[in-house]
């Protein structure tokens, strides 16, 4: 399944109520095969990423939902950033 | 089927003689419910991603494979940046 399952859990998340809302979803992926042992910088990358967004997003840090996951099995680490935006 | 469809893409291009090799993927999803122009930043948000893992990763220009696609029907653009790293 890998990856997959973030993007089907946030969608049955998704109500009537939120339909309307303007969401930035970043997904930062790392397959290491051979290594079970997670990069050390993905927790780094994850704020510069979020840095490089606020230069172009109006958002606050409250609005900035961070996941680090490893799926040992596959050997991938997966870092997920949801942000909420003010609609525009 | 929203983004899925890029994970899935990908997967079935993984041959055995890809299996071992290190990969980073970046996905940035912009939902925009109720407007159906593409986010002008996108592309210039990901030149500065891309900037940003370099200063983590060994990797080249030619290592770095994006494309930026519009889901016309559910109001959502996707940036997809694939990264093929040399195994360390």
């Amino acid at each position: 399944m890998g990856i997959l399952s973030f993007f089907t859990k946030n969608k049955t998340k998704v109500g009537s109520a939120q339909t309307a809302k303007e969401r930035l979803q970043i997904i930062v992926a790392h397959e290491h095969p051979g290594s079970t042992v997670t990069p050390a910088y993905l927790p780094e990358l994850q704020n510069e990423i979020i840095e490089v967004v606020k230069k172009y997003l109006t958002i606050s840090d409250r609005d900035v939902k961070c996941e680090l996951t490893d799926k040992v099995d596959s050997n991938m680490s997966v870092l997920e950033v949801n942000i909420a935006m003010p609609k525009s």
